[in-house]
């Protein structure tokens, strides 16, 4: 387990990005025989980032693959920044970085496959889960004791509400 | 492990009510490309709830976040009080307790998540499932041995018709 | 674990029944909010079905519950017998094992919950699997290794197929 | 564990052929009741299919078992090679090897069932799965530490990159 991250650093964010499938989900895509593709959430998650949003954090959520499952997802949430179909994160979270004009230091980012370390190293905290591919791992400050699509994006949020009394 | 509950308290409760996801589900939510939504029950749960109805027991579900899934699954095992869309937890179960002129050492009451712990501690038996968020699990009388969506809810089902001589 | 189950006692089974949920499926249901519901079968059992029922063994499902998706995949795999909405199992394994002509001492049985009890007792061989209820557990003659639908049935196929020259 | 692979004969790996269910997913279908069937796979595989495909190798899904799912999938990650009904897989292996012009040190085979297990000894690397049937897992000349439908896929397609400078 890598050192835990300090408090003032988790205080200090402003914008929680992150990956969709493997982070928000366990990776797993379902296909019906009818074309229809369907993910999994966690509730747990979902209640986290409704809290963090009304606590004025941004949230952006990042994904290499453009899925309507994920768009339906990202409305229920009212997630502020929904960006698919960029496999080039780092240069997608340097984008919203900018026009959010906000600094490295107050952004953490969240992935489990390789495309996303570029990024995790970019940002001030760079987060990953359990399951993630072992290079990932290896690149990241931070892992979650939660997996992926089962409460690991909650237990961040929990991070940046306590810090800095959000909450 | 919590001290287990005598069975004196499990004979003297008149109404199991419960969360939803996380408790009767494993807190996920499948979302679909075209906007469906599902959720995964236990066969395990239905029968035990369907016996403890039979035996006279009140049951109510208690959700933050209302879903037609649930409501399918809620008709299907005639649950007698399902609410849902009420994050107030203990108020709603407040509601109910005063509707079926229940006190409060009638009532136990299973959730999984910080918003659920008010009405965990004010039941007589608050329980919770393994996978629950660390402040419900800290809070509980009682943490179930399966897991949400497996069984959970049947264990405290057996629990309560074995106590009293309901079976 | 129990102990192993003799190879003339396998060699001289001819119908193989079992429950559904929770044997054939990990005793889950999938409620959609349309009303949709799914069940989640194994390829690994479905293949040793098709080979016994090829060996010339008779199957039988026999299920407490009616479900469509049940029909659906019995179907596939064209098993013979299928029995839906019968919680007296014994009763309608009875019935079968008259109407097949068959002795007590050619049926093996495999169920998870109590309602399946009496007819694993009744039958030459019980059966269940890990995730089974406490009571279902210390009834059983055999209890497989591998969970259910994820191949616990294909284990006895296997069990059944090797013994007695099946194949 | 089986011994490791050498380098050398990964980097000879002209085309890496597999079994979808139990594979590429974990060997589960679920049945609706309206009949339609999904299966669930994984991003991470998929990733590592398209980078293995840019990387000129030759990717084949042999399937006992024809699927409108397997089908979408297979179309989504453009995979070159679809061959399904064919439970005969060493048959079709050979076929499609001649086919491709390939030599029997140039293969990888994939599976996790019995039936898969002649393909497998006939390939350059036989490659199984944790959850395979006993007498695959056996037949193998390496086990992923990933579980099917989870990331097994990857691994593989990771080594095959890594040797022969392909990255």
């Amino acid at each position: 387990m890598k050192p835990s991250i300090n408090q003032s650093v988790w205080a200090n964010i402003k914008l929680f990005a992150m990956d969709v499938d493997g982070i928000l989900t366990d990776g797993t895509v379902r296909i019906s025989s009818d074309g229809i593709e369907s993910k999994v959430f966690s509730i747990l998650d979902g209640l986290g980032l409704v809290r963090l949003r009304n606590a004025g954090v941004q949230i952006a959520w990042i994904s290499g693959r453009a899925s309507d499952a994920t768009t339906h997802r990202a409305t229920e949430l009212k997630i502020p920044h929904l960006i698919q179909g960029r496999t080039d994160k780092l240069q997608a979270l340097g984008e919203l970085t900018s026009e959010l004009k906000l600094s490295q230091s107050e952004i953490c980012y969240m992935g489990d496959d390789d495309i996303d370390i570029d990024a995790m190293k970019w940002a001030a905290v760079g987060i990953t889960v359990p399951d993630a591919m072992p290079a990932t791992l290896a690149a990241a400050d931070y892992i979650t004791t939660r997996p992926a699509g089962k409460g690991a994006v909650r237990e961040i949020c929990e991070h940046l509400l306590k810090a800095g009394s959000r909450i």
